[in-house]
């Protein structure tokens, strides 16, 4: 699997010399990674991105770890037999036009295979989007290249999917939001060979993977899969598309996926111990989350801390719903806030500090959060702030316990939104997380804290963030 | 009750020349309003925002449509009485320190009460944000100037809501984001008189209110609410707070709300015909689809048009999760769209444009929308969208059909955030509603089409959006 995801030298085969082309953008992308051993494939010889193009396969100078293959459906098979006899063992096509337009794109697909057999090499694809290295720069795919140029940054998250959007158009506007960094991002598309299995079982063994993340339309060898989580010692959340029979339906003509009986799927995803999302930008907020809390403590008792009564009592509702308790607080918890509060008010969770802000200021809530911290009781804090220009300097300084916080932290912001980056990234370092909806914070919160009656919460995860 | 959200005269008992303080923020709020017939009431008789208070309420010169008391808790019943002998009738009570400090405050409470009904004066409040009117541009509250000033917009939207945060920071982010307009806000706090019935009945004849959202901790008069909902022809989305044990019991020393059961709450919410959400977003976002799509048709069958596979099946899962089904397309619509997709690719619903699109460039989506908006089987369209700088244009060009849409069309979009509010600025004048998350997209739908098989649609609604 290195070949694919770390290759030392790249051929595009199916490279452009016309910028508007998918065969152009892969080489223009791929120089971001590779100053030399990369090496254009084109019939005219032409010279792209200052590269000189040979004209055939078996024109390249060596046989390459990784040969990405962009040209037409029907001439696939042809250029894998050239591909093998050059020595080349890892073929990546990108192409579409297999499996996924009906019979006679099976047959090619199946034919592509047998090629592959004959050589002993390893097929990625079709249809897809390629592989994003996000330690070594690397963006092997046709991806238009200001999509991702200055947003691509390194980090713990890894993704394997079923759709080219979630390594293109959508994965740069998560990272340009800045809420994670990636390791791999993988798109595996029809999957002929090398499928989510392999990924996992390379990721048990990959320094850089912290999480991983699946979208996926099949789950064709269910025994591989559920073996590879269980070695996998990471946690992985799966959105699985075409749950409902319309989706399954779609599923067939997207990636040419068989996708299964969603009460079958749901039941066999929790078993395994994967988490699960119904949406792209909510299997985002749960990696970004595992990743930040990665190394907390865990447990169902959520103290939160808010400013508002409204937003506490449906904070309590949404918690609920997820399966999660609210913490009795400790005595010296109720010590610590009643040093802040109006005489006439009693602590209890939710901690409403509004009248204790109204008195002490801001800093109302560097008391409280210290307090709950640091009290047995609370597994995880949930709290509310609301930001603007005028104190957001202020309220930064309030939240600085959170830096010491050896506990999950959950934040919902309201205020003015030109401050809400500023404040992730001032807090999500320590490993608070910042949400713009109350009832998200909850969810997510509930795919961390193990609790027997979290619904969210996979049957048998492994305590991989303790 | 014009005399609360119409007032032409206003008094404010509380008033004070200290800019940090909320007695000076009324006033200075209230004067974008009233360039007369504004009275600071201050024991001082200081020089507040430009005006000259009068010390006490017997020296206003005239009895006013309004005085907001904004004064420590016990010394209320004191002012309500001399506003009694005043003669006026309608006084909005900001302070807080009642009910819901517990039984001295409760008692204190009652007393105004009494107070008020030997008066025959009618009691906003207490401990509340009071009111802000988009048409009038009264903002009748403590909230600081800077988060409304330059943000009130006015439009069809009215919100009764028993939590100061959603008429002060949260109402204003949604309003600089461009949600919808304002007709009245209303924080109506402990509802000691004045309660939701009163601005249910108060907004059935209002002309600039087209929908209703409520965020309530308590309906102590089932009855009535539900007789009021039955009159007004206009939607109602209600965020229900307490709705779980830990929350109820939170609402009781937020508003001195007895939160009833979940489910009784939830089964009495669906019969009197009003959408639930479940969070504040969410509310925001049900209201703005429902004023948006006001006099579109209705109905369950969805066509989805894609440029992502992946995205397709989501959508065609969460529909399906919502209670909506699938749009079967037309002979008509088939042979549109076959002649921009490639051969192989037969059309059905959801529509993967993508391989249109790199055959026809953004220009299949206008293909492919009229068709859509035009097909007797499909009741309204999800629409999905990836848009950055470079093709703005092109692709708000190739939306145009939507602005002459006669059904309900919910755009997904992603890509790069700040081409977003652009996009929402031109599609959403025509009644198309933008949304960044699939699931949310197709939850709003829900409740703006009809299905016998919908979870969201309330049971009893009238077909005010026909």
């Amino acid at each position: 699997m290195r070949e694919f995801l770390e290759p030392e030298s790249v051929a595009v085969i199916g490279a452009s010399p016309d910028p508007r082309k998918g065969g152009y953008a892969l080489v223009n992308n791929l120089k971001e990674r590779f100053s030399d051993h990369l090496y254009p494939v084109h019939p005219g010889g032409a010279a792209i991105c200052g590269l000189q193009a040979v004209p055939r396969v078996e024109d390249l100078p060596r046989p390459v770890d990784l040969a990405v293959v962009f040209v037409r459906a029907p001439l696939v098979p042809k250029i894998l037999d050239e591909c093998g006899r050059k020595g080349i063992r890892h073929v990546m096509i990108q192409s579409a036009g297999f499996a996924e337009t009906g019979p006679p794109g099976i047959e090619l697909q199946e034919r592509c295979l047998a090629v592959a057999r004959e050589h002993g090499m390893r097929l990625w694809g079709p249809n897809c989007m390629g592989v994003i290295n996000g330690h070594t720069g690397m963006v092997a795919s046709f991806v238009r290249s200001d999509i991702w140029k200055g947003n691509l940054k390194r980090g713990g998250v890894s993704l394997v999917v079923q759709s080219g959007m979630l390594t293109a158009g959508f994965l740069f506007q998560v990272l340009r939001e800045e809420y994670f960094g990636i390791s791999k991002a993988c798109s595996v598309g029809n999957k002929c060979d090398i499928n989510e299995c392999d990924l996992l079982e390379y990721f048990e063994g990959d320094g850089t993977t912290e999480v991983v993340g699946m979208y996926l339309e099949s789950i064709p060898d269910a025994r591989r899969f559920r073996r590879a989580l269980s070695e996998l010692n990471k946690p992985v959340v799966i959105l699985k598309g075409g749950a409902s029979p319309a989706g399954a339906q779609a599923a067939r003509s997207h990636t040419a996926s068989l996708a299964g009986n969603a009460s079958v799927a749901d039941g066999f995803l929790r078993q395994v111990g994967a988490h699960q999302a119904a949406d792209f930008l909510e299997m985002m907020d749960i990696l970004r989350a595992l990743a930040l809390w990665k190394g907390k403590s865990r447990g169902s008792r959520i103290g939160i801390l808010t400013f508002s009564g409204a937003s506490g009592i449906v904070a309590s509702d949404c918690l609920d719903r997820h399966g999660l308790t609210l913490a009795r607080l400790s005595e010296a918890s109720v010590t610590a806030l009643k040093g802040i509060f109006p005489e006439w008010m009693t602590p209890r969770n939710p901690v409403d500090l509004w009248p204790a802000i109204e008195k002490e200021g801001l800093g109302a809530y560097r008391v409280a959060l210290e307090a709950l911290l640091q009290d047995p009781g609370v597994d995880a804090v949930y709290l509310h702030v609301y930001v603007d220009h005028s104190l957001l300097k202020e309220l930064l300084e309030a939240l600085s316990p959170l830096s010491r916080a050896g506990k999950p932290a959950a934040l919902w912001v309201i205020g003015d939104p030109r401050c809400f980056l500023p404040l992730r990234r001032h807090v999500e370092p320590s490993g608070a997380v910042v949400f713009t909806e109350v009832e998200r914070g909850a969810l997510v919160l509930s795919h961390a804290m193990d609790s027997g009656n979290n619904p969210n919460f996979p049957c048998f995860a492994k305590p991989y963030h303790l």
